[in-house]
């Protein structure tokens, strides 16, 4: 009998920091998962928590770094708490952060105060620092940013066997729900300190990159697969996923890989014949299950893959 | 043995009307519930379907309808339907439409075309519509709103009892998810059609009303909410539910009567003593369960209330 | 401008009581909601909380009371903590606590030791206890019981009109989720203490029955609906209904009122024939939405109903 | 650019499958995802459908299958589906089946029809088969089963660094909700015809294996996790998974590998001392987040690990 891999942490501590800057207020929202792993045999073995650091331990540490060292990004905060894990106890050889962060909008006012605030709910950006001591992995995304195309998506030509009845089809909606991850070139420790900002030096080779600037990545990732998502016309969902991948890759020089999972939110045509109506792509049924489901990595070239093939477990 | 209230229909038909304006295009999204009341004693007491409506008719019902009525707003959409119901067939008495509609937001590019969306999945707007033959309800909302105020809460001067633990606070973190529903004033039948447009003449005996403007009236309620959370001083989740609801009723005479119901979303202030560290309302614990929650009606002089007590059957 | 009906409370205190009987260990797993309305214009108009008994102190109570009342039953456990609520503070008029409970079921192991457990999951139990100084209203029941018949369901005979296509059937899946709440007549309190227990003296005037034996009128009622749909050969989805309600009815005196809310939830045969198969009832589709919606009162003769009609605000 | 790892197929398909043995029927109840992969660089980079089996028409050999092969267990099923996909279309070259069954308790009723059924929804049960055209891999597993010790479990002995607070206890109460996978030694295709029943001729080397019985294997492995949980006494629950994976792997030669993920469900002591009261392991609040998350793999000596570190993407 062999104890294989395993990790351990605390997970989905909600941490809410507030930033005051006069009366004006500033808010991160972050649900952080902390794991680790190392010289964890014993204490699977016998039971001994010698080497266990606790998953309270790793939770009030979570709160108290909102404090000590504030939440620039959920990219920075990670790796705060990443290095602090993995340096600070000799146990711990790797530690991996995952964040979900929620954004916030802010409510307009008529007076100077400016402390009130509405969610957005678009989409959760997530973020996933991963440091063994010697070399960092960070693996931004999003997921569940629904679109939709009302026209320019078709699908024919594809393979009749017996089991097949769908008709083909010139027009149609195309819709997804948006789950994408991407990983960033940069591995190195930033020797000015990792301050969360590009240093504009182009991209070097892989790990010496300059330590991104996460919200500006953020920003434009998911501008490009919304654009993509866009101006393509479709023929199917996959080239419509490949167009989206590869505009991050292309436009994005500190981004080496993204992973996509777009389930097919099937809107079918409904059929108003038998009401004598005639339905012009006009009315659809939108369809819960099953659901078409496009998946697909998009890698520079020369780089290896490293972000895992199911992005859900889903089901 | 006594038959007592019955109704039914088919729940959650998902229906998206796309419509074509040269290259830009609109979408309703909406989520269709009918519910239909009248003689059915027979089917309850001898399966007997001889007056049954089946609940498959009725979802076909309302794709048929989104083709020849189109979808105005969910209001004007829940009365054509429930007209038809109540008029067409002798032994329905009263039809209910609930409607839950989702927002998109256009996707700009660059290009002439405009059919890309992305859903805005900030709130979910709701609409009931109720008819009996003879007078209308409507009763619009909205739920999952979620808001937060920073500062300019404070909770003191409540009963202790020996079971209290809580202490005092005069600078709290605020937050709530809004679930609100108003009714309008508006109960007969517009001479000119219904057209679901207000006709200027001010507010009439009850009945009497113009057809109300309803998106017109969501916007407005919607901010009135938002404007109220934000701009209150609060002592009390409570004075801020009143809050809300008073101004949508002193700013709107089209609406009688709102309820809110407000699950105080607790943001509890780290202790972050034991690790040497001062939280001066600076990191929040966001806590999911349990939760205060407070809810109310505020009506307009004079008026009889008919919003349901409780908003949600959670728990 | 009127405050109207208003309430407050802690919703969700998730408490879990074991009792130790030597090396046998019992459980009860419960969701406690306080629900509490009175003198409370203050609070709402002012801010002031002087007649607040905070949400915080509701649910130290919850907890405070498993321990010094114990939970003899989820009902039981709502008259205690209903009747503190009411008698020890002035300002609340009524109290009402629901709650929501989860059975555990023995892991039997071979040693003398039993004290592990896994969750039935099967259905959740409900109760909800209403108390307003002078009479109780107790409504129990049940939520999220699938049940399913593979025969014995047809339905025909239906109206057909303009947006009929649903073709007659006389052999159907007939499959729901049981949502159902029942209302005991008991209302008075029992002048020996509210011991949870029947005294065997028959149904009297309303409220003047004996307590009801909760947990066994909940094992019998549920022991009802299951029987009474499985053995009911099915003209349509509201027969069965009466069917199921009515024998809890009639074999139930204290129970005086029971409202039902079940979704039809389909199962579409699937058209095996473009593949050349035939599908005599053996493969189905389960569908998720649209879904038929029935729901109904049954009440025992001379009975007022007190059960709202909606069980749930789905959508 | 390159387009790395992709896949794609239907997913969620819900086939309910009805056998009839006189009065007596049977209930499959199953959840079917399809995932491909092959030669399918041509839809993702030009659109051209020529390689593509339709998602649609994977569904509907879902469907087509449970009629003509029948579902003697999910397992089962999935070899049927995996091995059609492949061998009868030369671009994919890789299948991977993913299934969720739930299970159905019959509803005993008095005369001799045997069609009535109730769900049990305890856990759910998950079985994964890939096939590439030579071997065959099939995990199975459950997830959502909730477990509960209310003594023999202890926590001591830790690490205190800066940021710890938790003081240590002697008798907890341990509970968490199972999330189990485990693969089978069995790779090879069987030369009978791969029915589902093992042929006792004990563990052979890694892929000449019979092929095992998989409801047997279902029942024994779920056993040995609860009977394990329920039998160890813990000095931490990273001990207990162990215990809990070693013994399936010991006593279940088919099995080589198994990965669990056990988050640790708090149950944490209240406080009751404010309130004047003593709380001797009697009363417990059940709490949400954030929560432990405890995960490791236990493997057959020489095996090489196959499953995925993370059986969740939650966060």
């Amino acid at each position: 009998m062999i104890l294989g891999q395993n990790q351990y942490g605390k997970a989905e501590s909600r941490v809410v920091r507030i930033t005051r800057d006069g009366d004006t207020h500033h808010i991160k929202d972050l649900n952080v998962s902390v794991s680790l792993s190392g010289d964890m045999d014993d204490v699977h073995l016998s039971g001994s928590n010698t080497n266990v650091l606790t998953t309270d331990t790793t939770k009030n540490t979570v709160f108290a770094f909102a404090k000590e060292r504030g939440i620039a990004s959920a990219e920075q905060f990670g790796i705060h708490l990443a290095r602090h894990f993995v340096t600070s106890q000799e146990t711990i050889r790797t530690a991996r952060i995952r964040i979900e962060e929620y954004a916030w909008q802010r409510i307009e006012t008529a007076g100077p105060k400016r402390h009130s605030f509405v969610r957005e709910n678009q989409e959760t950006r997530t973020a996933q620092v991963t440091y063994d001591g010697a070399r960092w992995q960070v693996v931004s995304g999003l997921k569940d940013l629904v679109v939709l195309n009302s026209t320019d998506s078709e699908f024919t030509g594809y393979v009749k066997d017996r089991y097949t009845t769908l008709p083909e089809t010139r027009d149609r909606v195309l819709a997804t729900q948006v789950h994408a991850r991407w990983r960033y070139g940069w591995s190195a420790d930033d020797p000015s300190g990792g301050n969360g900002h590009g240093h504009g030096n182009g991209h070097g080779g892989e790990g010496e990159a300059a330590v991104p600037d996460w919200d500006a990545c953020y920003a434009a990732a998911r501008g490009h697969l919304l654009g993509a998502f866009a101006e393509t016309y479709s023929l199917s969902l996959q080239q419509t996923l490949y167009e989206m991948g590869s505009r991050v890759i292309d436009r994005l020089p500190e981004i080496d890989e993204i992973r996509l999972s777009l389930p097919n939110k099937h809107h079918f045509l409904v059929d108003l014949e038998p009401f004598g109506l005639k339905n012009d792509n006009e009315v659809y049924y939108a369809a819960d299950r099953p659901y078409g489901l496009i998946e697909a990595t998009v890698l520079r070239d020369g780089v290896r893959p490293a972000i895992p093939v199911d992005l859900t477990n889903l089901p």
